[in-house]
């Protein structure tokens, strides 16, 4: 597959190769602003790039890298390479790593022209300035890690970001609208247990109080708050699109699936996110000894448990949905005691949300009639007990189907047709997980850019995206914002 | 049911009940014996007792149910009624409570005229002379329970022979040959985790040295033999089967199932027990994350769990085996989050060896079959991953089926039949359980006599029999062991 891009010439620098002739640069205003960055500089405005200009910006690969790599130094985790890059991460939000995480995205954007805010969630904001007072185009994604996670799942995300901020630098470019990359808090959920919930207030989806009252897993003493505070990112702007509205959010992230490197494919055009529901099932039989109770005086919990599992894969596999079991626990736990209690989840996905209400009324159904001793899993089971048991079914978390905007997603589509120049290499799809940009499309046009990972692992330390990969995907990033930014100026314009 | 056996009277005390005539009286043998119990006493031998004077030797219910409610003092458990008796037991082999309790069995048979022996693993002998030297025809079981067990199992068996060695006394009675009560040490397993281990050194399959190091379960530091030596029941005499042997053993248990209450029928007669094999069945597949990787692309160890545990229920119904999983544990465990590994116990029993491996074979090719993506469970499950699994597994248990001897087994029969009087209350059965009769029965002529115990319910504080059915296995014990001496000695005239 890299014969495939190399001729993008991604590997070689981009700084300072964009050239343009003295009189497009007289035509483009010059603009003089406070900060160090754009003193003496002439400033060239995206909007007057030409469609080839435009192409030719390209992203420096090694600079990403180098950045990634950078500020993996802060949550390293488990090594399982023998590479100074081959090990996964262990960040967890608003930990002592991520400060220094955040110290460094903060320092690094001020660096490169930005104003940042922090709002009353740590969400940071880092917006450089364009030709017109607006909200921002932004791309945003997340620091925090899983604990046993890896360098690139919400890391890359903010470093392409960064980076197309440097690009932007190098060339003296000027947006037309102020463009910005977002740090969401607490992406992941591994420490505070709501995952994007950070995104979630911004929407006001999720409330202030809930989300600073959220205690931190493991049993520790620590509040969302109290973290924010004691890390010194608990910012005084309010936690709401209201008083940080943003115009569009892209977000490039790994694919965390197996698709796109099974398809031999290079960018996903995210359309939206499937929806899911999370349910815990309790399954009550009778704990009683293996050995001494026959089949026929038995309501084992166990057993039926792993018919409900099994089942669920034949309901969702003809609905052509998902649904896992990622969860299982039993009681009382010994050879030879026939489980009286199983406890398991069930996760069902599905890009369109009346499938997963099919799949859901199915196995409410079918469930039910198996624990009661019947056989509509495979009428060949051995109907061996009369005992029922009791299923129970508690839903824990539901997600409608998310549908991204069509400007976004045009954006993007028209971003890595023009960086990878070959459609073959660019495919729709929908996000299996959750991620802010869900959130932040209750509130703003968005879309997503996946790219590949390794045999599609994620949350995992051995996590990995090619650099070859990260690159491309951070040029869509950033050739989706700028694409964006134009359609906003030709909008104006009309 | 308990009309159809309120004939026996079992509710009025038994004691002195036994009326000879005087010329009856003269036919029999006068002993002395040095100890107090029998000084100054007419001794009748069993052997001349007629069948009508055998069948109307009565177990006295009140003091037994006393007994046993005396002696769960020690080591009470937790309380599940109202009524003072409805607690369970939690008496862990060599604590304190097991050394008030074996205290009191060494006590209280040696008022019974008993000699006690206490060998190198705590076993404890009770023997009352007989007519003849001889080993004696010994009543066994165990005083130990489960952390969280009940007041029945192996207590009543004791109780049991404690109460006939009160009827012989009450009645002057004098077997042909030793008769005994053996309590054997740790049956449970519970505390020092190897089940039945004292009757397995004194069978010579286990090693003393084994048993003796033996740690406790929880991480004490406390060792058999040091928790032998402790409560004072490190006895100088080798356990060992050649040092104390034992000419038949009868062991009464409560059933642990559920047959003989729901067949409404009162004694098992234990034919032996079944053969049982445990294994750890490991599944490897690849964690993933369950909204982003398709069917496709899976190893889903708990699925495939999941159909190997509801496969080896059908197997083994075909067999009219049983399969049983008791404990399952998987890993990563997140609800969105693919198991890449899942562990479970496989229980397979059957009373016949062939079966069990029978099933076993069978198991190990269709998991083998359905973990590399095949269907052998079911022929309709749809296919939805040409992704191979690995399945490994590990033998922990081979337990191979014991036959008991069939003169015990015709002494308990007859027992039961002259006890109950009627034999639509008896069946013969199959332990599903091991009991110390197990090994007990490597080196003498051994049976069980099964009780019901309510639900089947047992190793639970609410493990239950009734006061009536306890009489009746008690009376059942006595009555096999007279029949047995009597079997000796028509044996030794001969
Ligand atoms: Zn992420
Ligand atoms: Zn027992």
């Amino acid at each position: 597959m890299l014969r495939t891009v190399t001729s993008l010439s991604l590997s070689g620098s981009a700084k300072g190769s964009l050239t343009r002739s003295p009189a497009a640069l007289t035509t483009t205003r010059k603009i003089s602003r406070s900060h160090p960055a754009f003193q003496g500089k002439a400033q060239i405005s995206t909007a007057s790039l030409s469609e080839d200009e435009l192409k030719s910006l390209q992203v420096d690969r090694n600079r990403l890298m180098n950045d990634i790599h950078h500020t993996c130094q802060w949550g390293t985790g488990k090594r399982w390479g023998s590479q100074t890059t081959e090990t996964g991460m262990s960040r967890l939000a608003l930990s002592d790593t991520d400060k220094q995480a955040r110290d460094w995205f903060v320092q690094t954007t001020k660096s490169l022209g930005c104003s940042v805010t922090v709002d009353a969630m740590g969400n940071t904001f880092a917006i450089r300035p364009g030709r017109h007072e607006a909200p921002p185009t932004c791309a945003g994604s997340h620091l925090d890690t899983q604990p046993t996670g890896g360098r690139y799942d919400g890391i890359l995300g903010i470093h392409a970001g960064i980076e197309m901020l440097k690009v932007l630098q190098d060339h003296n470019l000027e947006t037309e609208y102020p463009v910005g990359v977002v740090n969401w808090t607490n992406e992941e959920g591994a420490r505070f247990p709501i995952s994007m919930v950070a995104s979630g207030v911004w929407a006001e989806e999720i409330s202030l109080e809930r989300a600073h009252n959220l205690g931190e897993v493991g049993g520790g003493t620590a509040t969302m708050k109290s973290e924010l505070e004691r890390i010194g990112y608990l910012g005084s702007v309010p936690a709401s699109h209201r008083s940080m509205p943003i115009a569009a959010h892209f977000e490039l992230h790994i694919e965390q699936g197996p698709i796109l490197e099974a398809e031999k494919q290079k960018i996903g055009v995210v359309q939206g996110v499937q929806a899911y529901k999370w349910f815990t099932i309790d399954v009550a039989g009778r704990d009683a000894h293996t050995g001494t109770t026959p089949f026929s005086a038995r309501a084992d919990a166990m057993l039926t448990a792993a018919r409900l599992i099994a089942h669920s894969h034949r309901v969702a596999a003809k609905h052509s949905a998902l649904a896992s079991t990622g969860v299982l626990t039993l009681s009382p736990g010994s050879v030879n005691t026939i489980p009286g209690n199983v406890r398991f989840s069930l996760d069902i996905r599905s890009p369109v949300d009346a499938t997963v209400e099919a799949v859901e009324a199915q196995l409410r159904k079918d469930f039910a009639a198996i624990a009661s001793g019947g056989n509509a899993d495979d009428p060949s089971f051995p109907q061996t007990s009369k005992h029922k048991l009791a299923v129970d079914w508690t839903t824990d978390t539901t997600s409608a189907a998310v549908n991204f905007h069509p400007d976004c997603i045009a954006a993007v589509r028209a971003a890595a047709g023009s960086v990878l120049g070959d459609e073959g290499l660019v495919r729709d799809m929908v996000s299996g997980a959750g991620h802010d940009s869900v959130y932040a499309s209750r509130r703003c046009p968005t879309s997503m850019i996946f790219v590949p990972c390794r045999n599609g692992v994620s949350h995992n330390p051995e996590e990995h995206t090619s650099p070859e990969d990260c690159a491309i995907g951070a040029e869509v990033l950033m050739h989706s914002v700028l694409r964006y930014d134009q359609l906003r100026a030709q909008r104006e314009r009309r």
